[in-house]
């Protein structure tokens, strides 16, 4: 089928937002499942401080998910947010097995917080001039992790 | 580390509930990503409440995960919902890549409630005498996603 | 036509399950009907309580009759919920014509109530090998229906 | 017993008012149960839509039955909302039995709008010199359900 | 100071309209004072009921005061709603002196009622053709306040 | 195309109701796009409280142009609220251009809305007869402008 | 009848503070029939603040005055708050007829203010031996309406 | 261990205070548990009214239990409202065995408001030196007590 | 008094559900007491989190044990509630006195909530056969404890 | 009368950023018009839908007309909406006569919002260097037409 | 300019009520800034509980420096709470620079609580006669403050 | 200690970001104790609408003070909002001491704002290449503090 969904942009600027998209999606999936894993398998005394903050990760992670990929659908470009695709291309760090202090649990976080943060902020760069609708989003995404990233980071300080 | 989290469950009891809910949390998992992948992909003169209707959907599918996944924690069992473990065990029929029609999406998600709606049957059976708890919340979980199997199924009676 | 609606309950635990739902959607329609009679015909120095209170039942019983039909059609029997089957099939006592004194009113109530508990009771026998989901939503409304008897019972003790 | 509730109408006033809020009970009762059939029983790719909509005439009958009562109780005329007077006395085109394809949903509806809204337009002129209260409480009737009427014509012209 | 404000009726459609608005002002509001003065002084057992049931009429004969009166200044007539002026003017039966029983504090409101509602009836008559926009008015107080008569009648039937 | 939508009026009703109804929808939207720009372009010590009764006089006239355009329709009448319509048909005395004191705008608002108000009052007239559903609806509009008209005077006075 | 409700103040404290109470219940119903007055009468360029303000100040009064006639029962006092002992008794300065210009609406409510507010003033005074309960209620009523007495004073400095 | 938490009060207030508001403590849990026991215990015409007004009470006494027991903490001393406290150092007067009818929850539930009430009105006497905070809230919770005390016994005059 | 309230169930159901409903009530009651104390003597880092984790606790407990009571009432079996019942018949472990560190505070919450989940799951089994719907009560409130169970488990692992 | 709001932009930057701003308000306010035209004229199998749908659109273009218009006012300039200029200035395609199948509905809004979008691009980018803040609003708004545009286009694909 | 808002207070009262007033605003402005300050720069692994419990005191003072600045006006005293003012004036101990571990966070907080709070209870002492009702208003806030007093000792116990 | 807070950005953008956002919590702290003490001092005809504009003020400036300080702490920044900070550095022009007129009040919120303005739109400037997520916030801010000059400024016109 040829695309059925037309877009202003032109072929490269689409290519270039579409993939950053595409790419933020996966990524965020995988965050929110990261989380909501450690949601469920966090031990200590800071459980209950922990295991909350986590879903605030998982709500914020899901909203954006929502929104990058329905920017891709404006754009024309299909998202891709199965399982199989999510556990193949996810640039996360990934989260272990089974119950997890609480003290792993904040460093996992704030690594894979981390990692996200510098490949959006790498796309925000690529789409300046591609489609600045795209990078407005992107920053907007940027400055929620970087606020979470702030706080996780400041429970291991 | 030896298991954190007791449980008044003998050890065989407590095995044949793990086991029921961590397949739980994986298919409902799938099939909140399914949804999701369908919710951004549909295209056709139905868009709109197909579209609506994946959502509530989302929903269901992550409200009982989080049941399941939390029932499993408080009989002593470490859940798994990582992408890489939903992407190796689902029991779903999966979904097509790309822009997809209306009816096939209606198709597509009727197999995939009846695939897991059958492996919740058949777990109701083999946790009635192991932990009614569990059984009552699976019994929970199986009358929701029949009523949406109906839902989904009377739009291409 | 054939049976546009596919359950995983075979033939016999799907008439089973069928009849017990069918049944309850009658008697309940006819008891939210017989209490909305009662809401405008009741006189008297409790009238203000038990005007309101028969609204509370009112409430109890739509919510439950939209349930139970909603049962019948996840698992693919057809429910019948008109004023002709209602006025045909209805297990409840009935109630008088005309303006009714508070205490008739309460004893109307409390043996209608009575009625189709009984009848709910036994239909709970029957559907538990036939449809353990089935067999949950009926003990729900039992549940509440047999507080509900309570209640208006105690206001004539 | 005599009439225990007073009214400042004269008795021919009384009886006028009294008969159209009657039949208005009776029509609207019907009118809730059949929306309520239909939106149990409908099938096809206008599902979700018809569904929805239906549960909208359903509440908007109810507090029109509920309105037209307690004006027949404001003016002493006891109301009459069971289940066999509403299946003898109902001036509604009924509804058929078992699955209905949405477009003969729709036509019903239509249909059945139509028979009810004919019958209010006449009692609006019987009681215009009895009781403008009552006149009034019909003539909002009658906005609401032409508006319905509108809305179900559009979805099949 | 000429009137200051202006209105499209005529000055004796004003002078029918505004004398049936102001009339209904100064009822209304002893209503509402009577009804608190109730409220306070009520005794016996069903004092719960009533004492709860005496604050929805003050709710409504507030509401409806400042409907009736806005109502006059939009025709361009000053309302009078001072103590003096309700305390002369006001066609209410009034309300005995210090702790009432509840039985004589329902017939005493469902007197007043009586009185008010005969009044606005009149009133209805008279701006029919003055003025159909205060006539509209009128019905929808009349409305209310004879559910509400039947409601107070009720309790002691 | 034939007209789509039936009515229980004759064609003559119908084409005063309809056409009163018409009237209506173009006077509330040029009502309403007067009220917004003068909320843009007040100046003046009163600028808060202009600025913020003019959003309440954007919220009434919207609500009422959609009441008026379904009530067309409701009578199978399709109504005309497109711009060039609006600025062709309206009958207000219009605003305006540019920044514009807080005096200015209240003596603007207050004769635009005594001429929409006229135009109202004659409309009642005529449809009294055709259609009194209508009517009413025009009643209820009109109370609501005289309301404004009164509150907008009252600044001036 | 001998006082029906009983308190554990002795009868001397019991007339302080009923005397007190009685005096702030018909104080307060009069401010509250005031600021309606002047609600619908105000004219002048700050007519929409001194419109809304003035309604502040009606609920201010009105949920105080149940306060105080609620206090009174609760120590065995009836409360009187009939429309002819407070056009007798009310100890404000009362408000005068028609239309009135803001300025003398905002002056004439400073000085019901401040009449009022020196009444309550000495009636903390003999309530603290007596009643520290009903004492704590008076300066609470005393706070609000000084408050009240300020922004009113501020318009007009 | 020592005191951990500090106070600004000397420790002859502190004892004062403290006492007082351990005594309050204990009668208001004792209190709720009595409402509780009469909410489900109750039977009689009145079942309803009584029923709802007890669930009041329990919620004004669990609320002003948690009042006093946080001022406790807030003057360093640590309260205590375990069970066995409760039984063996409350004031009330308790409450009966069964099923009880509505007149005498009535009755009792009067007699306990007064037994606690009296015991408040000597504490506010003690504490007035003491520490004028505490003595703030007991002025508090006797206001409210006592405007239950006459709601109660105006059921019973 | 014989019983007055009437029962579907024969003596020997009536007597197992009975047992195990007031069994539960009382075991709630003092869980609900013991949270509180610990919520207001709670001390060290964790105050914050356990402080408000104890609320949630208290929330539960009082929500079943009104279920519990009033599905007592609803089999005609008087529950007892009243605080020296509590003190003598509770099956939880206790709680000790004054100020405690939070650390002890878990252990002993993780101490009482297993020792009444351990009674819960024998009244499961012995109320299976005698009624299903006392049954399905239990089983909800044993799903939340040992729910709650896992989340205070965690904050000592 | 010279500019009486000041700006911090030059006199070059203003004209840039007002010229877009103006531009925008007149394409939203036409294409809520035409959004509303629609919502009352369309028919067919997919009337509520899309009738739904129109809404929406409606709301959106009416949120961003009020955040254009106010943002030219905060740069000094004053914004023109009335009913003439929107006619005149309009950049949308404009809408049909009469009643409209939802697929020419679907069609007309995908053409309109692509007019719109368009012009809006061009906007981004004149105005990046004259004013960000101009910019950054006129990117939001983008973002939501151009999902809106993949909605609508996505329901005739 | 002579004071523009009188008071019933004479000149020695106003004073002193007066400079207990100011000088609460200037401590509970300049303690919510320590809080708002704390908020951001806190550390550590309470960092979660301790942010958000902080913002709970920001809450606190803010609603309390209001009170305290209008009771100031309501006695005719012109409040000062300019940054400079704060600065020079404040009773707290301060907040030092940087990013602070918890610990200190919180024992810092717990000694400017302390601080404000040995100040409120001077002032408590000198306005019992010159203004109950300003001594009322600072019983609250030390209320409420000593409660803030020990939730943040008891994280320290 | 060496910055416990990680960042993405470099020192030379995280210098010029954090300067930025430093300057800009400064500025807004004290915007909003300036609004606040002009909400409490403002005296005149325009009292209550100035007042209550002031209000909306301090929200958004304490909710900007937030997010810039947030910011910040985000790109690991440590922020200083101290009363003594804020009086050292603060860009504002200040407010002068008393009793202040309307229109002083706004002339004066007019050059306040205006002030803060020029510098934030000097940081968007320097941090276009620095931080673009920072530069997102700061035209955030811009856009609501130019729409508040606006309408200050409208009033003054």
């Amino acid at each position: 089928m040829t695309n059925p969904i037309t877009s202003t942009l032109d072929a490269g600027q689409q290519k270039i937002a579409g993939d950053a998209l595409q790419g933020t999606v996966v990524d965020l999936i995988d965050l929110s499942l990261i989380a909501k894993q450690a949601h469920w398998n966090v031990l200590g005394r800071n459980f209950r401080s922990v295991h909350l903050a986590l879903d605030e990760l998982v709500t914020a992670a899901r909203e954006f998910t929502d929104s990058a990929a329905e920017r891709a659908t404006a754009i024309g470009v299909s998202p891709d947010g199965r399982a199989s695709t999510v556990a193949k291309d996810s640039g996360t760090k990934g989260f272990g097995e089974g119950w997890t202090k609480d003290s792993e649990v904040i460093a996992s976080i704030v690594g894979n917080l981390a990692a996200v943060i510098e490949r959006l902020r790498e796309r925000i760069g690529t789409t300046e001039d591609a489609d600045p609708v795209t990078q407005d989003l992107l920053i907007a995404i940027t400055a929620r992790l970087e606020q979470l990233h702030w706080m996780w980071q400041a429970q291991i300080s």
